[in-house]
């Protein structure tokens, strides 16, 4: 795999002969191919940046080395060329496992790790801590939006963090496919509540339309006609129609989100309401349907499906 | 009271004398003037239709009047001077009542009873056999929209019932105030599924917002951004942006629509999902919160206050 990493330094080389080219700034890493980091480093290939990519299962990084991304076989050789690090993996503890697995060691004095995934807010702040022990940045980018929204470019980021960084990666935001960045100010913690609010509303959002179209079909009413009314009136918001849709086909293979998925973010709201004692009774509910789900034996199904979750 | 009506026998003269206007097509009668009945009766009005109302407390019909309306002091010289006669009243026993209690017996054969009410779909079911027995038509036309979507004209009506009386009838919903009318077909008990389905989606939003507001602001987040970035993306749809403000802004006197009435029809929601042996733990989530909130004494709050009603 180390030869894979040839072409850089070839690449870096022409990119130092041109003195205008700072390409320090632009040159960016990119940790975790999954649904969405796949689309997401696709858009920035597809972008013209120069990208080095790392995965941990390498077979998902040839389709980007094709597209011009170079690949790298640790996050400490990534780390260590780039001033700019994408990260986005499924949870907090693989969060973690990268900033301790090379990109704190390794990335430099001023370097920005620019964090997409869906973690506790309290996370956020200690790698926050972390970065800044090494002169670094850590900037809190969490992402709305599933691959086929990443693909067409509609992504919407929330983005904390200090207002220099903030501002300095918003067009790196955009070339990864971002319709619109969100910016909730200085408080890292600030854009990963505002994500686990979002994941909660959306999760809410699929137990109701699926509760509605099992009461409508069960009633004898044509949900699909229903829904077809619903979601151009009062629903008439992508949430609605995007899941609506799946939910009536009971299209949940194929995932786009899994409720495997779905339980952990669920679990984050919980566990965040918690050390705020607050009480959800609504996410309190999706957690329990998500766990019958993923204890029947279906946790890859796509999380529309909550609602099946539900103990007759 | 009787005095009020003599301005119609003239009207009704004046009216004749127009060789080729058909007077009894077009005399409405419109029972109800509740916060919605009051501003769809008074877009009636202001269409130039003759417009007869009937209300219990006559208080709430000398506004209309004055707008040329003509009142009537029983249910019974209502319908037998109509062709088609609206009500919107606030439950089954309320809408049972009206029919027994003189429109069915005065109300002409092959007149109309457009009904908008949120009722059960085996009432709207019942009310349709015993107009039938008389020759007379049902119509059930329920309504979505708050007191300010009426007045502005732009409200939702879903409607089931005979295709003949469905089409008769779209064109006065028109007037009534309908910015779409949405035909659920020949089954009458459709459209009331249909509006008992959308207002548990309503209020199980109003839920999941309010939840969502806690925990933003509990953990520090400034929940107003939050919700004007949700508000423009994800969940870009009137139920959201409405209430939203609504619950951030904690605007839950002068109630668009009572908590108690939300409980009204959520208790409709699993009496019809009790009927088709359906279990709805969301709808039984709401049920238990606005019980709360009605039993703790504010029966007469804005519904979209749902969320405060959960026990910590």
């Amino acid at each position: 795999v180390q030869a894979l990493e040839s072409p850089l330094s070839n690449r870096l080389k022409s990119l130092k002969k041109d003195k205008n080219f700072n390409y320090m700034a632009t040159n960016i890493g990119f940790i975790g191919l999954g649904n969405l980091g796949t689309p997401i480093s696709t858009n920035l290939v597809s972008s013209g940046r120069p990208l080095l990519v790392f995965n941990r299962t390498p077979s998902k990084m040839a389709a980007l080395a094709e597209k011009g991304a170079i690949v790298c076989d640790t996050i400490a050789s990534l780390a260590s060329k780039c001033q700019v690090v994408f990260s986005i993996v499924s949870d907090d503890a693989a969060l973690e496992s990268v900033v301790n697995g090379g990109l704190l060691a390794h990335l430099q004095p001023d370097g920005i790790h620019v964090s997409m995934s869906t973690i506790l807010p309290d996370t956020a702040k200690k790698l926050f801590d972390l970065h800044q022990g090494k002169g670094q940045h850590y900037l809190a980018a969490p992402v709305f939006g599933r691959p086929e929204a990443a693909a067409a470019r509609k992504l919407n980021f929330a983005v904390s963090g200090k207002q220099n960084v903030r501002k300095q990666i918003e067009p790196l935001l955009k070339d990864a496919g971002a319709i619109a960045v969100w910016d909730f100010g200085d408080d890292i913690s600030a854009a990963n509540t505002v994500k686990l609010c979002g994941n909660f509303l959306i999760a809410s959002a699929l137990e109701a339309i699926g509760e509605s179209i099992t009461l409508a079909e069960n009633s004898g009413v044509d949900a699909k006609k229903m829904w077809n009314m619903l979601s151009q009136t009062l629903f008439s918001a992508p949430v609605y129609q995007i899941y609506s849709n799946i939910i009536l086909q009971k299209k949940f293979e194929n995932a786009g989100f899994t409720v495997k998925l779905g339980l952990k973010d669920i679990n984050l709201v919980l566990k965040q309401a918690e050390s705020v004692a607050q009480y959800l009774p609504l996410a309190k509910l999706l957690q329990t349907n998500m766990q019958e789900l993923v204890h029947s034996g279906k946790p890859d199904i796509d999380w529309s499906a909550v609602s099946l979750g539900a103990k007759r």
